[in-house]
């Protein structure tokens, strides 16, 4: 690694998705001339990290404290959960402000060409929270008084593309024998969108998915 | 500043320029899954960042050492200085490898209207270097064996703007009665470009500064 502390952080910059070398160049002077608490900060804030960050043992969303704050949020719904591929996905989700159940993440879609079978998901970390309370396996998550079981609703969120969309169906065979509800997000035109730019697919399924009025 | 480490590595990333706040979260998520050793790596090279650069006493290049590189060089032609506004301008110009001289930064631009005059640039630390090695005010730097004086040409690399210009013409007229010979770089259409889009300034100046072929 070079010498130089600016060419040093330079290259590390330009690891970072979607920065070129001369933007890399250019956050490296911008940090150069930020206040030094800029600096500090973000140093800390890479170190806090890798060092704080775990899996919610519960739903499996990514968090500091463990439950993460929306499983151990008395306020949100224990009796929906909506399932989704990543943490993004439910951070694009609670910016709607519309849902106010509780999450599973997945951590990636069925993928069988890249090896990624059921077992690489968490999957397994779903089924126990929608088996009653005695049911459950996991005793240490009950006895912390998380509501475990007592699930009316599952909202499949994974994304509309081949893996989602496998995954989905995945999810509604092992769902559904438990009596527990499964419904998946609305496929249409996005809000917007103007018709005549709309993809095949995608107005074929906003046509199988329309609603009255 | 948040507790969450994700949302709070994700608000100091949104301060970056061109960064909003969908990009700092994907960068944030980036960091996330990269191995530890990125973060950490980027947490030290911003702490050295605040704690090794500084101005290169000779020069004023923003260095880890003092004197920079450049003016530690012995290779490099001590009797020609390039003066530029800024470190990234000196950097531009190191990737031609057409310069082999010295630089001069003044770290900005005269700008009356912004109030930034002579003294808030790094002219004063100039005009020593210009003048014979007995004259020189900065005997700590003489004593060090640095290269001060005898200098035969300044080439002025401030910017093509109102302001560059402008920090051209006072430093001719500093630099003249001293008996250097100050030049300025060449303005005109840049290559690869189509002389249908060069604007008006820009083609006055290229037909202006024509040479023999």
């Amino acid at each position: 690694m070079s010498q130089d502390p600016i060419a040093r952080l330079t290259v590390l910059f330009a690891r970072l998705p979607g920065v070129g070398e001369k933007t890399a160049q250019r956050l490296a002077f911008h940090v150069l001339k930020s206040p030094p608490e800029y600096a500090s900060d973000l140093a800390e804030a890479l170190l806090a990290l890798r060092q704080e960050v775990r899996l919610c043992s519960v739903c499996c969303n990514l968090t500091a404290t463990d439950p993460c704050p929306i499983c151990a949020d008395p306020q949100r719904d224990a009796k929906i959960i909506c399932v989704v591929e990543s943490v993004p996905d439910l951070l694009a989700i609670e910016r709607t402000r519309e849902f106010r159940g509780r999450y599973h993440v997945l951590h990636g879609a069925l993928s069988p060409l890249d090896g990624i079978g059921p077992d690489q998901l968490k999957i397994k970390e779903l089924l126990p929270r929608l088996v009653e309370p005695g049911g459950s396996a996991d005793g240490r998550a009950e006895a912390a008084g998380r509501s475990i079981g007592g699930v009316e609703e599952v909202i499949v969120a994974t994304d509309p593309t081949v893996e989602g969309e496998a995954t989905a169906l995945y999810l509604t065979k092992l769902v559904k024998p438990l009596g527990v509800r499964i419904t998946r997000i609305a496929q249409g035109v996005p809000m917007g969108g103007d018709l005549e730019y709309a993809d095949q697919v995608t107005l074929a399924r906003a046509l199988q998915g329309r609603r009255e009025i």
